[in-house]
């Protein structure tokens, strides 16, 4: 059986289990609390050098890096497809979902934070700033690109693709950190469909076994 | 012919210019400074809403994020592949790029030390730390990915893939940093056999037409 190990409020854990429940994956949910820094611990960075999750073990198989994941499980189990046939739409997904993956995320996680606060001094209103800032900008991009090329009501047609399992923990995050939201009605139009399907509802943080409030 | 909106110091838009001289693919090159900020010209946005580089544009495509690029340019112009068909290398190859395009690369863009030092008054020496601090994070994991799973004069084997794409314009930037290397063998290793290949001095920033000191 897949293994997977994750956080439960990892938005890139979040990514991957949205995936595994659309393609109806079962997995063992094994927990690193990145809180406690158990991404750090040594027993995991030998399985994970990046050390972070998600990291992904199928057979023989030890994958990190969100979006190689996704590409991976693609491949091996194709059926129902997230990425899709058509070239033209298959770009457009990936350009979202990098844009997500690579302008919004990284700057604003756990780590990073940490790093304001303990290394630059920032203040909770300064990190917070921060957090909306970059926030902002990175939803404003992926407004603008459904509102010029989605259609349908997942990002891209009647059916989910990678766009959305990383679209939804990004939206997620923004809600949870009271970031506004109502500039992205496309955005949040996508969002308010997938939170209303099975899949996604069993990928929520929420539902995870180390959920914490 | 393919357009390519970019800039010469730009790490994002040096992947793609090393993917297109492997490929053997000619392009029109479209400079956007970055450091006069044309990225966020009303004329540049209305052609990418997410205002970076590198923008793509080939017939009716325009595509923006260089990893949704360099896959659209795989399946466009196949030859030679950059994407392994070995499905397990195949992962390794996104592995290591994501690494790079999702944990060092985004911390550490222009615009986000622009914002430590505009925003957070970060000094010279917290700005030089920062950048060092997620450098040696990114190429540590990279050189411990490469150590365990990579082989051969590239990344992985003796053909260039997209982590080779990806990896290299990372380090110039280390280098060009003075980030400290030595810890890094495997990573350098690779690093200046693909210095010695043509299709990565064609690409690099000292060899493209806006090119200043």
């Amino acid at each position: 059986m897949i293994r997977l190990y994750n956080f439960f409020n990892s938005s890139t854990s979040y990514r991957v289990r949205i995936a595994l429940a659309l393609k109806g994956l079962p997995y063992e949910y094994l927990a690193v609390n990145l809180r406690k820094q158990e991404q750090r611990a040594p027993a995991f960075t030998a399985l994970n050098p990046s050390s972070g999750v998600p990291l992904l073990i199928d057979g023989e198989v030890q994958l990190s890096q969100s979006l190689a994941i996704l590409d991976y499980l693609e491949a091996k189990y194709p059926e129902p497809r997230l990425l899709p046939a058509d070239p033209l739409t298959r770009a457009r997904v990936l350009e979202l979902a990098q844009g997500i993956a690579c302008d919004i995320h990284p700057v604003n996680n756990m780590r990073v934070l940490r790093y304001l606060q303990q290394e630059l001094g920032a203040t909770d209103a300064q990190k917070n700033a921060w957090y909306a800032h970059w926030m902002a900008e990175g939803l404003c991009a992926a407004e603008m690109l459904l509102q010029r090329h989605g259609h349908g009501s997942y990002c891209f047609g009647e059916t989910p693709t990678l766009a959305d399992c990383c679209l939804v923990p990004q939206v997620a995050n923004a809600a949870r950190m009271n970031c506004e939201l109502a500039p992205y009605p496309r955005v949040m139009q996508v969002y308010e469909h997938c939170q209303a399907q099975d899949a996604f509802q069993a990928a929520a943080p929420a539902r995870q076994p180390d959920f914490i409030q």
